[in-house]
């Protein structure tokens, strides 16, 4: 296992490195809002992950390991929000951090990586099952940073009159994703009961991460749940179909919303999807910023990049509803859902499984205290690095957040009816 | 059916101005903060539910009913958050109405009463039965009114540093829903595994309202769900409890708390329960301001006045956690849970049962959309209107909020240990 | 002198009980924003000044005097900003003070003016000429409240959609100081050069209180100036001279304002003075709230109640400019400018005079303090009681200020063009 | 004088690109607050001041001149307040350009400059002096801003936690101002009236700019003032005096501040001036925060980087207070003052001039539209372009700010006692 780790460790750290090559020195520092993070932060943060918690202990239980951590401030600077292990720079300001240089961080990286190569090459003595699980962990910690960089950058260039780009590829994945997903959405047909719906009979079953793979703690234990009979669609709601939705005033009619999010619709001046550029009377015409710059609405392609808010809405509108993450979880082998174009809102809270325990010691931050006024969102987006997606793993975010790849799925039952309101 | 909704209505409506007999003039256009509203605010509010929602449509509609209106802008001041209705008077300004005077309001009661009286006389027509539900559904609703009136007014005098007192009498109430309840709490039994906790096997129950009185949209449908073996506290927390939590640093540790309650810890400086006062670091020589005023605390009461984030983060720390709304519906019948001391926290956030279906209407606002970010509240409170509770009413309030008559009872399981971390 | 005081006193504390009698109960908590009080402040507030300044320093001083003072929580409630008397309570939160009852504050009252007549009558001792300057300060010092508890009222009144009436009373009055003032406004006249200008041929001049009478700290010492030759308009500008400004665009050219000031237009959406009521594009058609009520907007009377930001910009499209407070001064004994009908701002920030000294003691927080961001005002208006104005009176207010009865008069010169861009 | 004028625009314009050499990529978009600018952005900002009022309308105007403005979004990103000439990137969000890259504003520079030596050289047609008059004003302009980027720089440099370093050569500048001035500051010495007062008999004076070399706008009319006698301190306030009044309690007396200013003491914390490190209690064991990094506090230093209200409170502490502008100019050619160590605060709020008339156009939004709530400092600083500085120079800032090189020399008089209260 050491050997295939080894491995793994390197694909994972070159892919950040790889990830930020499009860059221009000045976008490493780009922080759009207080929720997002600048790319040198990333790189920065992932490496922090493995000095502190896996490295550091090490150091202080006596390894023979040729590592000399960064100076103490890079800890104050480079921790996120792990309480346990002190304090830390204010999230909103972590644009500020010109400097250490983004040369100085890469090099970080790489004194890490010959350190943790070391590690697992039992130079400085054998390596601990736990100690192997925390370098698993720290992975996969940076395969969410890998996706997270991308979303951060797109807000961050969002901001910009100018518009900038990226570069092609996440535009490339998006349409793999789209492609291996069926090559269309469609609200149209699934908001009227023809075979656009995949049906469920209900009863009791069981849901939850239950075998020896990597997993986070909220994925656990594997338990018991009674369904009633659903249906979820085939597949993700589409551009075209927010735009009904808007033509027919979606985001003018307080019925359709949640009050909280009717408070935002109002405060905010929502008119349409976070990144649609144009003309709120006229959906269709409009452009869609993305990583590969401004770029026409594609009317087929599944909508992104809209708050759990505005998919609830849009749900009622269509006159379904999202789907509980319990019944999209059971319902993930019959489509591909976890291999996902983009993630997908779910009508459940965000809350621990009966029988959660959260990890021991710091990691066991890592989840379990985000508890509370959070939706699940569930599957995986075309920005999320290959093989991190798993069908139980639970995504997310706060209903107003909209930064993020997110889409949605309709369901409906028991006792729905199938049918769009403009049916 | 009729006869009895008569005098119904005469003991709902008169017990709404008894309530604000002990007031003083100038307590009428209390409001300590926006969540709060003053009450005359509350007398009036409850008023144009019975004007907007009864008798207008039933004089559009042509009925022989010899009342007119109150004028155009009280529509638009007493209005609480019906969109369907109109705009409405900005909720933080409430206090700001010093006219109309309580005399007017209180003029136009009577008039709608009289109104109300001859309808359910029949003398204006017969009366259909959806009509007869909206009445009932507007004196569950000043009921409940009656209750924040309440709760309200506590609030706005203990933002003043005389602790004015509304009167003896709720605390009275207190006393005997405490005594009825087993005349203790004791969280200490509770944290041992001893005869303290009521155990359940688990499996398949049902719950939600499924019969033929009177209940809110919410409640609806009866439904079944899995549950895994469990056991809930007989007792509620009581001041003790919390108190030996606070002496061990419960408001000082991170790790205890949601991300997000933590923040509010920090931000407002929570130290103890709402209405504690004193010292912080002598937990138990704080008084307690109740309606009845200032009081010694007592050890052995039930904790009130505390956040959601403060109940979970208690329960975290005494080894268990809180129980979800289903564990708890299906405790009620052996437990007095429902004619409750106090509200009581649950784990469960407040979202639709499956198959939910918002009541058709204006009034359909009442409930559904205000499913996002609040945790559910179950049983009643000794401020809760006699006739008022039933095992299946849930309350939402967000997880930051104190100024209710909340407090916590205890459950664990699945495969939790019985323990408190003093043990 | 003495006896004279007992008369005055009588007659000052008699007419702040008078103000309060159109008020309905209601109307004593009434605190519109953060920046005004109600009127039960008011009445608290000036009695605490004497108990604090006069009467506990003489109690302390062992004066036979059979007064026992308030209860400690009064002096906190009841201080406004005396920082060398202690912590006070919130200024937002006076209007939460439902309790003591007005009656209990009106009782205050009257034990404290018992105490001031028997300290004055001599019983209790001789008393000090700086005792006597105390009163006499106190007494001016409620002269000040009296106006402030109207303008407040007006403030609390006008956020209610049902524009309560306070009475008749100050329209009366304002009628009356309009008459006494030459009875037209018009900036008509005064934008052309005509006869509408009083000229002055600068020099150097002196202002400032240099006398014996009552004068607050902040008018002296009387010293001089050099002014370069001005005019300065004979009338106030009125509310058809502003109605022509918002015709013009006055409230969408930036231009015309401070940087600061614009800020607050587009922030705020001024689009006229305060307390005009209808549609921005017919000016004249609308309605002024007054404490008479809604009322119909007279053009020829002075326009009120908008903010220095508005005058100066007024000014600037009027091609004129506000005149500085010297130049105002050596004016006062050619126009009826102190017993005045409005406010009248100035082009002078409010700063010490060359030579100021605070007043000794606590007093002296009176004025000083408040020396930045601050404008001054000249005149005085039909709410200040009478026999409280003078000529060498500095008011003061911010700049985005606009509920205290302000107007303002046009200046011109040195070498103005003496022409309105219309003309 | 066009040959003058093209050997000084080279000089500036090169000056800027100078200035930036020291720092790293991420540096370009460092913006520390919403009052500050990144460096890449005055940069453009400067260049956009010159193709805007300088090249744009002489193309407008047919000038055969090779020159192609930058893309349209550009004007809209550099754009600073004019609201002349149109809508404008927001403030706040200059820190997220992280395009246009650097080299591309470096390389619009090149090409301004190019067109702008093409005018200079008449090849383009001949200039007229508005036209010279504006490329003089777009180099004065440019030399405020090369000051500012130095001082944002400090801000953003300020909040890294690293502490990091622009380079030594500011401190060598300060140094040398320092060494010109007298090489010490030293309140000791004026605070008891010894050789260290300079004193001016008052009278009649005249201040502001009459003559024939470039200006702003805001330092003309030349015209006459009334001045009281009065002393002024020949030396800036230094480190150590402000010490002594930390030490004295200077931070925690209300009594010595104004009401505003008090404020924010409690508001934001202060206890020293902006960028003191180290423990308030040991005020002279202190760090200093400079663009060459942390170094020892020298108390025989001037003191910088403080607030008008801090400056006002230790001159009310020192038994004395601050000069006005006009004071401060009239001994301007007695003292070194113009070509200063730190831009010294007046007690003079920044008002228009009598006679004062804005430039024409757009650029007459440069200095009267900010003349409200700010106080005027007079002199220049460290990091004032050599000759930018006049001793009619009038700079301004809002009373609360801290981050600009501002220091305070002592005025006295008339009557006030020359000492201190150690004294």
């Amino acid at each position: 296992m050491t050997t295939g780790l080894q491995a793994r460790l390197r694909q994972v750290r070159q892919h950040s490195v790889a990830l930020v090559e499009p860059l221009q020195p000045e976008d490493f520092c780009l922080q759009g809002m207080a929720d997002a993070s600048p790319p040198k932060w990333h790189l920065g943060h992932t490496t922090w992950f493995f000095e502190t918690f896996v490295l550091k202990p090490r150091l202080a239980a006596g390894a023979a390991l040729p590592y000399v951590p960064a100076e103490k401030a890079w800890g104050y600077l480079f921790n996120s929000y792990y309480d346990a292990v002190g304090a830390r720079h204010p999230r909103p300001e972590r644009g500020l951090l010109s400097r250490p240089s983004i040369e100085a961080v890469l090099a970080w990286r790489q004194r890490v990586d010959v350190a943790l190569e070391q590690l697992l090459s039992g130079e400085a003595g054998p390596l601990s099952q736990p100690d192997m699980e925390l370098i698993e962990l720290g992975l996969q910690h940076e395969q969410q940073h890998q996706e997270l960089l991308l979303m951060d950058l797109l807000d961050g260039f969002g901001r910009n009159p100018l518009a900038p780009a990226y570069g092609p590829a996440p535009e490339t994945w998006f349409a793999a994703a789209w492609r291996n997903d069926g090559g269309k959405s469609g609200g149209n047909d699934c908001g009227k009961g023809g075979g656009g719906w995949l049906e469920h009979p209900g009863g009791l079953v069981e849901i939850g991460h239950g075998g020896e793979g990597f997993h986070f703690d909220n994925e656990a234990p594997r338990h018991r749940q009674w369904l009633e009979p659903f249906a979820i669609a085939e597949r993700l709601v589409s551009n075209a179909d927010v735009a009904a939705f808007i033509a027919d005033g979606g985001y003018r009619r307080p019925e359709l919303w949640m009050s909280e999010g009717w408070a935002e619709v109002c405060g905010r001046g929502w008119q349409a999807p976070r990144y649609w550029r144009g003309e709120a009377d006229q959906p269709l015409a409009q452009q869609e910023f993305t990583l590969a710059g401004l770029r026409p609405l594609d009317g087929e392609a599944p909508v992104r990049h809209l708050s759990w808010f505005e998919a609830d809405a849009y749900a009622r509108w269509a006159g379904a509803r999202l789907p509980t993450e319990a019944e999209w979880e059971v319902m993930a082998n019959r489509l591909p859902l976890a291999e996902g174009v983009l993630w997908q809102w779910t009508a459940s809270p965000y809350r621990p499984y009966p029988g959660f325990r959260p990890a021991p010691g710091a990691v066991g931050e890592y989840n379990g205290k985000f508890m509370s006024s959070q939706m699940v969102l569930r599957g995986s987006c075309f920005l999320t690095p290959p093989g991190h997606a798993r069908a139980t793993y639970r995504n997310f975010y706060p209903p107003a957040c909209r930064w993020m790849a997110a889409g949605l799925r309709l369901a409906k039952g028991p006792a729905d009816p199938i049918s769009s309101p403009a049916a």
